[in-house]
């Protein structure tokens, strides 16, 4: 046991936030909470994208072949499926109207991150920030008191139903909590490797956030141990390459 | 924008728990502290397990010829695969010492969650609770003001590096907050289909304990909506067939 006070998580929705459009200053419109040393800002990826303009409209997209036959075959809009081919540097599987890619950033989710839902406007979708740790640090640099930033999105599991949100950006906190060597009270070595913390923090905010309305940034307090002055490497930290892949 | 108050969190460590033996009434050991109402008790699979006994000797393991040829391949104790597999319903991968497996339950993860760390004494391994779901519901039924009760896990992911907690048992929530057919501000409906909130409760929790010291269980407040008189069908609505996996 150590002598540090208990320890207790809070999170909170950062309130009164507009909807946010392109061009927007993201970082302008949530300075006006009051961060703590030590804070957590966790945001969905959503109004990182929209600010900074991470949109395509559709009536611009021109579907190349694989998107005509991909959309012929899983019942989507071709133009969506171009930009989704786009965002993507594999096409990991394509089923039941689901295309699991792996982005150019590495991550493996549902249709690249690409999304028509709480678009700015109709005919218009929204893809991932092109450098989401790039965002994160950039959204650090410009918030008061700098609190760490995790920039969100939801992303479904293999072997599990459900999605849970995750890092797919982040500045000023540990994305790992790494347990390698460190030993149980009986001196053995524990299983748990390596803690994914910025995935966990990003899920406790989801937990308080309502995803109809607009409440797209979270405040998580008491993660202070995990955030850090440097802006250290980012959420691509947690991209495990395919070829260490034991999962899949 | 709803008129609910706005949505808080907090989530903080059960104290003063003793080392958990088996044999002993957990309940009894979880009922000191004052749950409210809507509380969600998140509570480390291994001590339900060591509570339940479902430990194994190493000493009264005999391995088979599959156990003696994966433990030479991967360089592990025979008898500690032996109970591996016979916790296990498939093998998904074996590579670099892991066994990816798909236990009796569902849960893919590696070595069927057996453990060797934490466990009461030299040569005994914890194993997964033999009906996680059965667990959560005994001890929610056993606690004042009837707490939900998530156990969780840590589990490695596709493609991601680190772990992170999920539920494997659930008694008193919901495994899921489907949204299916929701629609965002402009009508059109959301990407995320369900929200996976009993792994994200767990997420949560597991950033509060320190998985060194005894700090096994976590109350986590504010997540009273999801909250159930039922007990309703626990984690196992996060198990995904095999046959529907889209990500795996």
């Amino acid at each position: 046991m150590s002598d540090a006070p208990p320890r207790r998580l809070e999170a909170f929705v950062v309130e009164g936030l507009p909807e946010v459009r392109p061009g927007d200053d993201l970082a302008l419109l949530l300075a006006a909470t009051p961060y703590e040393h030590g804070d957590v800002l966790v945001v969905a990826h959503k109004v990182v994208s929209k600010a900074e303009g991470a949109l395509r409209r559709l009536a611009e997209v021109t579907p190349g072949e694989r998107a005509l036959a991909l959309a012929r075959e899983h019942g989507k809009d071709p133009r969506h499926v171009q930009v989704i081919l786009e965002e993507s540097a594999t096409v990991v599987r394509a089923e039941r109207g689901v295309l699991i890619c792996r982005t150019h950033h590495g991550f493996v989710c549902a249709n690249a991150g690409v999304d028509a839902s709480n678009a700015p406007e109709a005919g218009t979708i929204v893809t991932l920030p092109r450098n989401p740790d790039a965002s994160a640090r950039a959204l650090r640099a410009a918030l008061p008191s700098r609190p760490a930033v995790v920039i969100a999105d939801s992303f479904g599991r293999a072997w599990r139903h459900g999605q849970c949100d995750v890092a797919i950006g982040l500045a000023g906190m540990a994305a790992l909590d790494d347990w390698r060597g460190r030993r149980d009270p009986a001196g053995l070595e524990l299983r748990a490797t390596a803690i994914a913390i910025a995935d966990e923090a990003a899920a406790a905010a989801d937990l308080v956030r309502d995803k109809a309305s607009r409440e797209p940034a979270v405040v998580v307090r008491g993660l202070e141990r995990f955030v850090t002055e440097e802006d250290g490497p980012g959420a691509a930290a947690l991209v495990r390459p395919l070829a260490e892949d034991l999962f899949a």
